[in-house]
């Protein structure tokens, strides 16, 4: 057996150097196992793109080699990539009985075969030769998450999950502590720690705060109340219908995926659901203002989801009514800031109040701050730490932090998506790199929208495009109808005739210098077409539309 | 002399239920003050938009009583579409030396005839028939701020223009509070409040406390310092250079309009630059790290900016160098979040030590926070308050301060751009409404991009266009050539040969469909070819191309 052989590898498939599509491969030897398989939306310049997934090209040329995938909760950016991952590699999935309810409806959605599912419970130890793995408790901002310890045979490799040290946590299901203080007395060779919040001092507030928050305003509300939050939040949910019992409300759930995820957290005894307190949308109007409690999808703003329909009198149960209170239980994810502004805006003008400020702590964050996380490494004290789940200055905080408790700068490995770091007992490096990156998903297509593809529709999007469509006779090479012009985007056609005159004037041009140099090539002529009628274009607009010149034979 | 002639009316033109584009309208009789004449960045949707301008023509229509246009200060919010107005309406501009300074410097690319500029000090009046105009120091973050007191025949009309009470300002201009209260004393009929920060409790901080923290950080850093704030900021400027001085730092400006704003506010007296103390950018690489401070552009993380173009070694003189620490001096615009924090990524991953958390005191707002806000409204105790300068949440919480200060509901005004309050002696009511909205700057078109181009923009954006030319024989109707199909930002056509051939045969189907029934209608047939086609598009991608069928006779 060579030297490399009876080393580990690490390789970060995603959620390194982003906030999302976190994916994890741990391997030794010719045994592989995954941590997660999360998806990301994508960012505002990738055009048009649904959904970006991990590169898993590694996995798929080492399929035989995985034992398993292991989940460390229920929430998208850790189990959204499955259903296109699982179209490749069909391993066991472990994870908590919530995690697996919640995997198992998204994947009945997608045609895959029958999928070997095995419920693990904390403290629970997993045997897949030659690892050891034991999944602990940990809270984060949806019930039943854990983190996860793989004993290997060099040593142990800590996953924390998305955590935060919630003292209070809405379930009563508070961190592991003393496991995790048995593993680091243990010694622990690698861990890997949630760096969401690592640029954020002192500590994250506890679920609990919000609960108080939420019976000081049910107390003053004199009209009904609509408590919007992220449809995973089951904590949050749960406290919206405890206090709502607490004054006598009667609640709503609205938007699809907050009603499955209540539905099966529900089933799965994840809630405590007072009998008779639920009621269907279509009969909030039974009850009196003061009698109702709406909860609902929307926190982000999203264009399509039921707050946004309620905020523009376009939801089919509910409209806002005076002296309703509006609660925005979530904070903006960074990118949605205006989506969410523009709600609170539509709120307050159908004549709601809304609740929406930082201050008033109607929102708490589901992951670790600074004291929390130095308390994680003391606990844990690993030989090796790699910060996850974080953009790059996530991780270079954290990074820092760990530097800062006295962990040798060069045991900390700053990473990148696909960088393998190759642990020995008595080193570590980063050795190699495989493919790693983003997969678009657009519509049905996986994988197909790259580039090219990006950049012309940043073009169309700015400026539009412009179509030149000239016909030629075969044999003279004379045009013998055209240039025909149509454009999209660029500018209000029918009050701009005479610009619209002019552009076909300058393709003319361009085509009889073409004729008179005696030019037959269609890739000169298009080009002489394209280079005429921009620069006249943008003289005249000063926009830079795609031209796209267009040249039929008859 | 007509009841209604002799009510003054307020038409707010811009800047009511949004950030940007403030200009607001006072009319007595045939006279009319214009205070403001903003722009604002377009959102995310408006594609392609450079920048968005008020309607005028309601000024146009009134263009021989308008007397003048009075500035509150020199940001582009306030005075960015002067250049577009001055075009339409050459009326005299009014304000401070900095403010007019500005102006004058932006003017100079537009090629407008002569423009008549009043330097205006804080305390002059100025008489324009009927009205007697008072301008009152106001602190914000821009040197040379004033507020508006216009006297007019039937009472004070005040505008506080962009406020904050700072009580340490960077230049010393403390607000004119005596002359507030002598306002105020006096009886003041109407009050536009600013509201940007409305829905922040307390107070905002002082710019003292930046120029605290960079006295902090200047001394513990050993390597070049960089500091990213609003090219206009001249305040913070001032405090980098200042402190720069204290630790016998060299300061290299960067960014041409932090550039031209600091060589303008010096020219006129606003700012205090020991000799010799600014080098040229390209003197940097003279200096030794620990003897240089660069003060730049980009704190928005604007593609094009300087901070960002050093963050991906594309700047000409300045790149990072391990050692370095940026200190992001400003707070992300809504909406420009992301740009701001890939920026911070770029800066951590080049070796930078970057300074960007919010509680590091790095940054202060230039706007009133709740308790300040309370302050003027009790100084001022208006007749009418109508809140200005915030979207509508914004204004609804300055409404409601003011509400809960005693002022009757009944007199606060909530409006929107375009409605006409008129005001009399013994009440004031929403009497009509103007034209009012967005005019759309896209290159050199004002007012040529409306919804027809954006939502085509918008398709193009996100899946992209298919363009179907089909060539038909004008006597026979037969189709010559074709269908050729040209795809763009839709699918990478390389690797879709099958998919781009089974759309020609769509086509010919959807043809030979017209063709048995005899249709030669082209309106028929492309919407039969855009149905066909797009059905079978969808069913194969997900996604919804524009479909651009163009037949060409010949």
């Amino acid at each position: 057996m060579s030297d490399a052989d009876s080393r580990l590898k690490i390789i970060p498939l995603g959620g390194l150097g982003e906030i999302g599509k976190n994916m994890m491969a741990i391997r030794y030897q010719d045994s592989i196992l995954v941590i997660d398989a999360g998806l990301m939306f994508p960012e505002e310049e990738l055009l048009g793109i649904d959904i970006v997934i991990p590169d898993i090209s590694y996995l798929i040329e080492n399929k035989d080699k995985i034992k398993a995938i292991l989940l460390t909760h229920g929430h998208e950016d850790h189990v959204g990539a499955l259903p296109y991952v699982l179209k490749e590699i069909n391993v066991p999935l472990y994870g908590s009985k919530l995690t697996l309810g919640l995997v198992e409806e998204k994947l009945k959605e997608h045609n895959l075969g029958p999928i070997n599912f095995h419920v693990v419970r904390p403290r629970e130890i997993i045997k897949l030769e030659p690892f050891d793995i034991e999944f602990f408790r940990v809270s984060h901002s949806i019930p039943d998450c854990m983190g996860i310890a793989v004993h290997t045979p060099l040593g142990i490799i800590l996953h924390t999950g998305d955590i935060k040290l919630d003292q209070t946590p809405g379930d009563g299901e508070v961190v592991d502590f003393r496991k995790l203080a048995e593993l680091g007395e243990k010694g622990v060779l690698v861990m890997f720690g949630d760096s969401t919040n690592a640029d954020k001092s002192g500590f994250t507030m506890s679920e609990k705060v919000v609960g108080n928050t939420f019976d000081d305003l049910f107390g003053k509300c004199e009209g009904r109340i609509i408590v919007t939050t992220f449809a995973s939040n089951v904590h949050r949910i749960q406290q919206v219908i405890t206090t709502a019992h607490r004054f006598g409300r009667k609640v709503a759930i609205v938007g699809r995926s907050m009603v499955n995820n209540v539905r099966i957290s529900n089933q799965l005894g994840y809630m405590n659901v007072p009998e008779g307190i639920l009621i269907e949308m279509a009969d909030i109007g039974k009850y009196s203002a003061n009698q109702v409690v709406i909860a609902t999808t929307g926190s982000q703003g999203e264009p399509m989801s039921a707050l946004t329909r309620i905020a523009t009198s376009d939801h089919r149960w509910v409209s806002i009514e005076p002296g309703d209170t509006v609660i925005i239980s979530a904070t903006p994810i960074p990118g949605n800031e205006k989506l969410v502004a523009k709600t609170v805006d539509l709120l307050f003008r159908q004549g709601a109040e809304v609740i929406y400020e930082k201050s008033v702590g109607v929102h708490v964050s589901g992951h670790a701050s600074q004291e929390e996380l130095k308390i994680l490494l003391n606990l844990i004290r690993p030989r090796y730490f790699v910060p996850v789940h974080g953009e790059y200055r996530h991780l270079m905080k954290h990074a820092k932090l760990a530097e800062s408790l006295g962990i040798p700068r060069s045991n900390i490995f700053v990473a990148e998506n696909g960088q393998v770091i190759e642990v020995g007992k008595k080193k570590a490096v980063i050795a190699g790199k495989v493919a790693a990156g983003k997969i678009l998903v657009d519509g049905l297509g996986v994988g197909d929208v790259g580039n090219i593809v990006l950049r012309d529709r940043k073009q169309l999007s700015q400026d539009g495009i412009m179509i030149v469509v000239v016909t030629i006779n075969k044999e003279s090479g004379e045009v013998v109808a055209g240039p025909d012009i149509v454009s999209r985007g660029f500018v209000y056609v029918r009050e701009s005739e005479e610009l619209m005159e002019r552009a076909r004037d300058k393709v003319n041009e361009a085509l009889q210098i073409c004729s008179k140099k005696n030019v037959s090539e269609w890739a000169v002529i298009k080009s002489q077409v394209r280079e005429k009628l921009g620069k006249h274009l943008y003289e005249r607009t000063g926009r830079r539309p795609m031209i796209l010149p267009i040249i039929v034979e008859v």
